[in-house]
């Protein structure tokens, strides 16, 4: 498993280096482990400045993930539409590295999180997530559909299948011993977008 | 949603009275509201029995999923091989229909039970889980093919993609907003396994 690697821009105020702290230490700790103190440890001022930011531990995590989450929307906008059949390929390929094999504390801290159904907070957030997800997925078909390297589709439709089918992958990764059935799941997926997408040729030279 | 509902014979023994009773609460409570006492509401004998028989909660209840799933398998292994395309439609209908609308607490709960990542017990469940929803599958295709409704095909890798996909509808059904996207999910992947299977005047007269 690669895991999530986030390279983030240096940052500009005291609440990007809270949330830049927090997410290094979601990453090592998890979130049960996770405390005010760790936060601290990667965080070159007073601990005391999250206490004075925050309520308590989940609106303090709940801002991290947003703020991850802007970072990958900047991040996946700029890069979707070089190479369509390449883009997409590359997400499915990086979010099944991240559920196979050995599990990243930050990838099951995600699905953990994702899973706390007590209060709308995360719900809300996992929500805008998905449609992040969702629309970088129809852009990425509609420029294939644009550039004539797919054939004509419906890209909505396409999009929430492969992102239903991946977070599937993810969630199964993570809390069981999937890895045979995640990677028989990449080849039937792989198959069934060559099929709609009109691929003739073979999506990926990997199957 | 339909949720879930199971029809249990009669129990036998004490254990038995005891997960069922553990079942109705966690259906009407979920997990982290479960106490010993409501699983009493649902019991007719002494509660300090279920003290004398589990260590704490979290050993009860994971020994009424592993109940549930004794009782689900039966029931799948009795009725897979009727009718295979009936049969594989109607297993994904049913679990579709658990993951839109509104959340019932029993799904919910395994949802959230299954993305607790701290220890083995949970881990070791969902993996049994998803091997006997794979087996299940994996025969509905092969009764499919024997009797041929079915293209040749390669079943457990189908199998597997299919459960990855429900297993991501359920995941984002009860975490997030995704009704629309579930519904796309769903006609897409019957016309996947249409396409797989070779089923050519169309696998489901709803789509």
């Amino acid at each position: 498993m690669s895991g999530i690697s986030l390279e983030f821009h240096e940052p500009e105020t005291t609440r990007e280096e809270m949330l830049i702290a927090t997410f290094k230490a979601l990453s090592t700790h998890g979130y049960a482990d996770l405390t005010i103190a760790k936060i601290g440890d990667e965080f070159d001022k007073s601990p005391s400045l999250i206490y004075h930011h925050y309520d308590d531990k989940e609106a303090l995590v709940l801002d991290c993930l947003e703020f991850m989450l802007d970072h990958f929307e900047t991040t996946l906008l700029t890069t979707c539409t070089d190479d369509p059949r390449d883009a997409l390929l590359r997400f499915i390929d990086r979010t099944l590295d991240a559920c196979s094999g050995e599990p990243d504390p930050l990838v099951e801290t995600l699905v953990e999180l994702r899973a706390r159904t007590n209060g709308d907070a995360f719900y809300d957030h996992f929500t805008r997530s998905d449609s992040v997800f969702q629309a970088h997925l129809e852009s990425t078909l509609r420029a294939g559909i644009d550039d004539g390297v797919f054939e004509n589709c419906d890209a909505e439709r396409i999009a929430a299948t492969v992102l239903t089918t991946l977070t599937g992958a993810l969630y199964r990764g993570v809390t069981s011993d999937a890895d045979a059935d995640i990677s028989a799941t990449r080849s039937e997926l792989v198959g069934y977008l060559e099929g709609r997408l009109g691929v003739d040729d073979g999506f990926d030279s990997r199957t």
